[in-house]
């Protein structure tokens, strides 16, 4: 069998998820060997250099007794040279959320490391990068990128918005439900049958850390720039040159006295001074028989992405997501007036490690 | 750029949208030169005996012309000699529902031919066959197979099924509206908001077939056996042994006295007879606060399958559904207890020649 060399940087809670998952699937394999040559965590790496592979079910402890790092300055000239000298194919999986690591894409690519990630940072920061990440993969000898777990983890996004674009249709608007967080909130202080026992919207923030439904700063939730990356992402591979995320309007759910609040907490209790504000949004959509949910949109044809608030009426598959569900409604040419839904988990280190492994499956049957 | 060589076998409605969609196709991509070797409709074929190419701009006035047949004795023998003569690798796109074509795949797959199709027989017939055509295509240079329109026509059904598996998540059930005729049918009949001026079962089925809804008798839509095709593909993929695709419970819309009647029309006329039995169906369902709908379900665990109508409640994604939409629901074991869900329009010809040509683009990725 074709031996594949798999170099794995960033081991937290999706990269975990992601080794234990890529172990099964070594395991299993019937038509390459992989051996992973690298992982990386924090400050510690461990590496087979003689390229017989790690030890995938011991990873943890040896990595814990190493000594080794891949970070400056080692990384990234010693790890490129590390990986472009293995006898084989190697595919890089970054399963960190850096910027400097995804700064060095292109030249991982040029040299013709394939890549595979969930880290956002590449395609969704400036157009200069996203460029050039697709410009380094699609040189000759160039090697294969695929990000799908940037949109959506797991859920089949990016590869049915290829799919479309690559046969011809065309894509008139892209609209969803992004964030698992943005979801959980919504879902809970609008719900789609109110049991009048809801709670102020801080509350509901207050909650959903506390089940871990947000980062440990819900500001970096609520500022809305997961999303608008997202769409940033989406709205690049439908043809639409956005220079920034943050080239869009962004409505931060975030009052203006709170940005520079010194802690979560302190915000959290700043917060509830503001559900006034946010109840009145709330009614209003009622009123007028809709939910207020918090999503992305991207009009193809006039060039405009957006995300924020906005109402959806209640018979919506929108209205009617439920839990933490994320929703990608995708409106083409051969689709018409109605929807290609794609819908469910969309956050999560299973999920997310599955659309990291679903990826890397994908360089393998295009690798000889 | 590598030359590919395409032979297209049945250009209907599905097939002249192939057709139309590839040739743009052709002329805009830039990592394969692709050459049209065969087409072939009904009784008359046009062949490129030197590889060069077909027309594809004049195809239809060359082959109303022509006075050759890709059909018996000539097929399956000189046609395959003809591909497999080619100076490149082939892709064999067949386009029509024939049972005795779909016998010939593991022929072709094992001589290197690669093959797409939305024709559902091959894989939903005898399980003999299905085992036949992936032992041939994963045979040493067996070659690609792949059938993402015989299930939702250019949803991303199979390719979501393939990747779940691939990737180690177990498939717990799959339910969902596996047919546009009767998502249709029941969208109109027991809407999720009655208007109160709803027609009557066989009103609604004359109307559908109006419309180019259903086939022209439209029993070969309401004896189940389309879902019942559809929902074998899945369970086979799955990992079920399902013999054939009557080897479990269908149940059938016809009712037993008018399995014989003559015509459609008579059919049609006979049906209104029935109007009262589903009738006390739908209003069984309304007393519960639920919508009747004719769903498809398999569960991997028990290992059952399932083809007919079932009551689902008013705020389920399978009641909402709108138009001729179809949803296909995934129950994993990552997903937990809310499905992954893919929604959209499952029949036309254009989507369903998408979902043909995006496979033909997986095979294009896969050759070097």
């Amino acid at each position: 069998m074709p031996k594949v060399y798999v170099a794995i940087i960033g081991a937290g809670g999706v990269g975990k998820s992601f080794i234990s998952q890529l172990n099964s699937y070594a395991l299993r394999s019937k038509k390459h060997t992989i051996s992973t040559i690298l992982i990386s965590r924090s400050s510690k790496a461990i590496l087979s250099r003689d390229y017989s592979g790690l030890n995938l079910a011991t990873w943890e402890s040896d990595i814990a007794s190493s000594s080794v790092s891949v970070k400056p300055p080692s990384f990234p000239d010693e790890t490129l040279k590390f990986l472009t000298s293995a006898p084989g194919p190697v595919i890089l999986v970054d399963n960190t959320s850096s910027e400097a690591i995804a700064a060095e894409y292109p030249r991982f690519l040029s040299s013709g490391v394939h890549l595979v990630t969930p880290n956002k940072k590449g395609f969704s920061s400036s157009l200069d990068l996203f460029k050039a990440i697709y410009a380094a993969s699609g040189a000759q000898n160039g090697g294969y990128v695929f990000h799908e777990a940037t949109v959506g983890a797991g859920l089949p996004v990016l590869s049915t918005l290829k799919d479309l674009i690559d046969t011809g249709d065309e894509i008139v608007k892209i609209e969803g439900v992004f964030s698992g967080t943005m979801s959980y909130l919504f879902n809970s202080f609008a719900p789609l049958s109110p049991s009048g026992s809801e709670k102020p919207f801080s509350a509901c923030v207050a909650e959903a850390r506390e089940l871990g439904y947000t980062e440990p700063d819900p500001r970096d939730d609520l500022n809305g720039l997961d999303v608008a990356r997202k769409l940033t992402i989406l709205a690049r591979l439908s043809g639409l040159q956005v220079s920034e995320p943050t080239s869009f309007p962004i409505q931060s759910l975030i009052p203006k006295p709170l940005e520079s609040a010194t802690s979560a907490e302190e915000f959290l209790v700043g917060l509830a001074g503001f559900d006034g504000e946010i109840d009145k949004v709330k009614t209003a959509a009622e009123s007028e028989g809709a939910v207020v949910r918090y999503v992305g949109s991207l009009d193809v044809g006039k060039g405009e992405v957006s995300v924020g608030l906005r109402n959806f009426d209640r018979g919506s598959a929108i209205a009617g997501l439920k839990g933490s569900d994320n929703i990608i409604s995708f409106y083409t040419r051969r689709y018409g007036e109605r929807a290609m839904i794609v819908q469910g988990a969309g956050a999560g280190a299973e999920v997310t490690a599955m659309g990291v492994l679903g990826d890397l499956i994908k360089v393998l049957e295009r690798l000889k």
